[in-house]
């Protein structure tokens, strides 16, 4: 088979969800990039701000890169391109929206001279080298969202980023069917899928049911309704804004991000709240109570939030009222649930009411749940398929979907982040496995925290430090005062004191062996003192001086 | 009012669920305690194994404690026995399973002498010191599992503990109605109720459905059928017993705590299997795959556990085959999301097939829904109401519900662990707050983590430690040598070395300043230093030898 009709799909970034940060198509030498996104950290990710793909792979073949294609402007699709743009000088292309959230973004970080951004829209195609990109209108969390076909010679490829069928969406605008079926009768070669519901039954619901529910929520309460919910989800911003406008409330928005997105938002028409209806948040704050709405950040319960100040009695700018009603519009992400659930308990220790997905449909998933993913399958009809866009046993459940449907196991792949696929002569096939990891960013370094720092961490925390230092006679090697001991994250200062005596009669026991210059025996014998007594292993360092 | 119609309920414990692993009652200076469980660490509490209630309240006065009252055989409830036996030496009552089940676990711990318990029975009494409790059998997830009412003069007050009404449990037994309403036609005065499914609409289903699902995962397996749940899950390992009869499998447990629990239950009847039904494992790892079924733990992706250790293809028994179906008969306990799905991502990159409670109904909660906590207040038609067993926000729904119910909103009270609870005079009030709070057990240290202990291992977790040893020339100040700098969780070695000339600069001007005596100079100097380039605040440890 020659080169030239071997497309190669290649989706970047550590053991994550797959391809939903970055995936790249290469077709003779030329390469595409579909999105530049941030993962959040897992729990066991100590000390990480957030994650970026290693695209070590695309950095090696910088010149054949030819553009990076956004689908929508969350941050797990956009959030990496500040990073992206010092790396690369290609064009960029998004919808009016995701390009404003885009450019919004690279401001805040002082890159926006690095990024050329062209503006595609749903409906249009983009043709670039061996390429043909046609974008399509696909329903999500937030308005503008395109899925892509890409055209080469290898064939027809869906690439369906995050979506799902909302019949009554927010914006008026509901998935483009029609495009979809026209893409089946042309023959669609392999279809990419978000897979991020497919243990979810059933059909996602629309987002008119989140109306009526803020509209009681608003309703009903007394004083002041502070809304959480992510920045991005501009969607969420409008029904909040509908809600208040009916109910007789004023809006404002805190926190910079939000802020900043919804001008954005307002200004490209993509949301329509009057003018009067929104006020500075300063101005809310001294309004009556029960005329005012407030939305900011923080559903997820993070501490540095808003919300996450709030439960804490740590904002600056403003703080709890007693009849304050508290809504969480979000639904816990895998993970978040400890935090989320401590931060709700804190809430509603203050006083103030909560009201989460739980006990009202203030929020709906912005995915496919089983029976529209079924749906495209059905629309599309594709030769092959590969889930992407959800961690391994979601892709499993999602490639179980369409052999339910009818394509054949041997037609379906499931692959991890670094495994790159080949469609090539009507088959599809594994390719090699690149080196595809994660980049840890926190605070202003980028990639200097790797696996070992985080194994490290792991031990430090579980069972803390215990640091000695020795001072030896130079001219006898005897010890020359009681060894300075200090102990962090082990155990208590009383408990730390009880086994001390014995630390210190182990060191002196090693260096009249004689073995004063030996570190590590000294480490050793107060290590196995130490697990004997508490069946713990605290990382033990021992400096040796001689005066 | 006279103390003599007081009745004290204290919950104990730190921030947990309330009254779910103790929870004393006090009258007129007698004591009587129900429940001595543990709790499993939450994410953030680095490196402990498990968490046991402050009773030091108790302690301080063990003399009037009659006895010591058990609801049922689970860890969160029995756990802390063996720590209890070592401060008390009362009597332990104990249903005739949740008896055999705390003797297996305190002649694992040696301890079996220090405990004197007595056998109750559902629908049987004891009279002790002003109190009388009965007995009265409900529903959970584990056979003979009992409620009690508690009767003072201050009044008739129902403790319910975890329960679900199940018309068709697994054992036949279903909770019992009948005194329930006999309870509250002699008026209750105080209900106190499980919360942990408040937040769940709807009736939990019966243990009934679970038995099918089985059987067609059974009958579909091509190898080794694998289910895993938790030790005590007595009612589960019947289900899973009666699939392997009927589809011609044998069943074999692994593991040493799910070994015993088995052999306690079948010896006292509370589990029907026939003798050639189980083998040893070492039969069935030499049986033909689809005749065998093993037992063991790890539902919850523990990696300590025989399905962690599968995952991670280290355990040491036996390994995974390609045909073999995983069971994971549990529901992920808030928190274990990410260690499960982790856990089940591994399984199934080894090619094992995993069955979860997303794929088919094979678990079902042990608790009460909403419908049948509303059930519950009806039966009982309390004049006051207190919710137990649930984090804050638990309780406050349950509380809600109550109040739907017809409780008045003045006679609910939800309060946290450490908050006594005074029901005197036909009224329910705050007592005083008396110190409750966790003790961290780890290895074989019970206590001596404190919270000062998890803050250090917070920080040393989210940015690492870097120490310095600086020699100096005892006459002249001068330093004698390149500082050592060595850092454990803090950047990669690459970027430590990068970073370490500039810090070796910083220490030597302030060295040179003549502060050379001042360790915590160097240490500012360097701290500002590292946190100007990295945003990172790692602590940093001075020696300081003059030579």
């Amino acid at each position: 088979m020659s080169k030239k009709n071997k497309l190669r799909i290649i989706p970047l970034g550590g053991l994550g969800e797959v391809g939903k940060n970055m995936m790249a198509y290469e077709f003779g030498g030329d390469i595409i990039v579909v999105d530049a996104g941030i993962m959040f950290p897992k729990n066991d990710m100590l000390g990480v701000d957030y994650i970026i793909p290693d695209y070590e792979y695309l950095k090696k073949r910088a010149n054949r890169i030819l553009g990076l294609f956004i689908t929508h402007g969350h941050e797990d699709h956009i959030g990496a391109i500040q990073h992206f743009v010092e790396d690369f000088s290609v064009p960029i292309y998004a919808t009016p929206l995701t390009r404003g959230l885009i450019e919004g973004k690279l401001a805040r970080n002082n890159v926006q001279h690095k990024a050329q951004i062209k503006t595609i829209q749903a409906g249009g195609a983009t043709k670039i080298g061996p390429f043909n990109i046609e974008y399509f209108h696909v329903n999500h969390s937030i308005p503008d969202c395109v899925g892509m076909a890409i055209t080469t010679t290898a064939g027809l490829v869906i690439h369906m980023s995050d979506f799902k069928f909302d019949h009554t969406p927010v914006d008026g605008w509901p998935t483009d069917f029609a495009k979809l079926a026209e893409f089946s009768t042309r023959g669609v070669d392999l279809l990419l899928s978000d897979s991020t519901n497919a243990e979810r039954p059933g059909w996602t619901p629309s987002e008119a049911i989140i109306g009526p529910a803020f509209d009681k929520v608003f309703a009903e309460a007394k004083g002041r309704v502070i809304v959480a919910t992510f920045a991005s989800l501009i969607s969420r911003v409008q029904q909040v804004a509908d809600a208040a406008a009916k109910q007789g409330r004023k809006l404002a928005i805190a926190g910079p991000s939000m802020v900043d997105n919804v001008k954005i938002a307002r200004k490209l028409k993509y949301l329509d709240i009057p003018d009067d209806l929104i006020i500075p948040i300063d101005q809310a704050l001294q309004m009556q109570d029960h005329k005012v709405a407030i939305m900011c950040t923080g559903s997820q319960g993070e501490p540095s939030s808003i919300v996450g100040r709030l439960s804490a009695g740590t904002n600056r700018q403003f703080n709890l009222k007693d009849n304050d009603t508290i809504v969480l519009s979000s639904h816990p992400i895998p993970g978040n649930e400890e935090t989320i659930n401590k931060t709700i308990n804190r809430l509603l220790r203050r006083g103030v009411k909560v009201v989460d997905d739980s006990v009202a449909p203030i929020h709906v998933s912005g995915h496919a749940a089983q029976e529209e993913q079924k749906l495209l399958i059905n629309l599309v009809r594709p030769k092959h398929f590969m889930p992407i866009h959800g961690e391994f046993k979601m892709l499993k459940r999602h490639a179980a979907l369409a052999i339910q449907m009818g394509v054949e196991e041997k037609d379906t792949i499931v692959v991890e982040n670094g495994q790159v696929v080949e469609l090539v002569g009507n088959k599809i096939q594994l390719g090699e496995r690149i080196p595809g990891d994660y980049i840890f960013v926190t605070g202003e370094s980028i990639g200097d925290i790797d696996h070992d720092v985080m194994r490290e961490r792991t031990q430090l925390a579980r069972n803390g430090i215990m640091l000695i230092d020795i001072r030896l006679d130079k001219n006898t090697g005897r010890v020359l005062q009681d060894p300075e001991i200090i102990t962090r994250g082990f155990v208590s200062p009383e408990d730390a004191d009880a086994l001390l005596p014995e630390v210190r009669k182990r060191v002196m026991n090693v260096v009249h062996d004689g073995k004063l210059d030996d570190e590590k025996d000294i480490v050793n014998a107060v290590k196995s003192y130490l697990h004997q007594e508490t069946k713990r292993r605290p990382m033990v360092f021992v400096t040796l001086s001689k005066t």
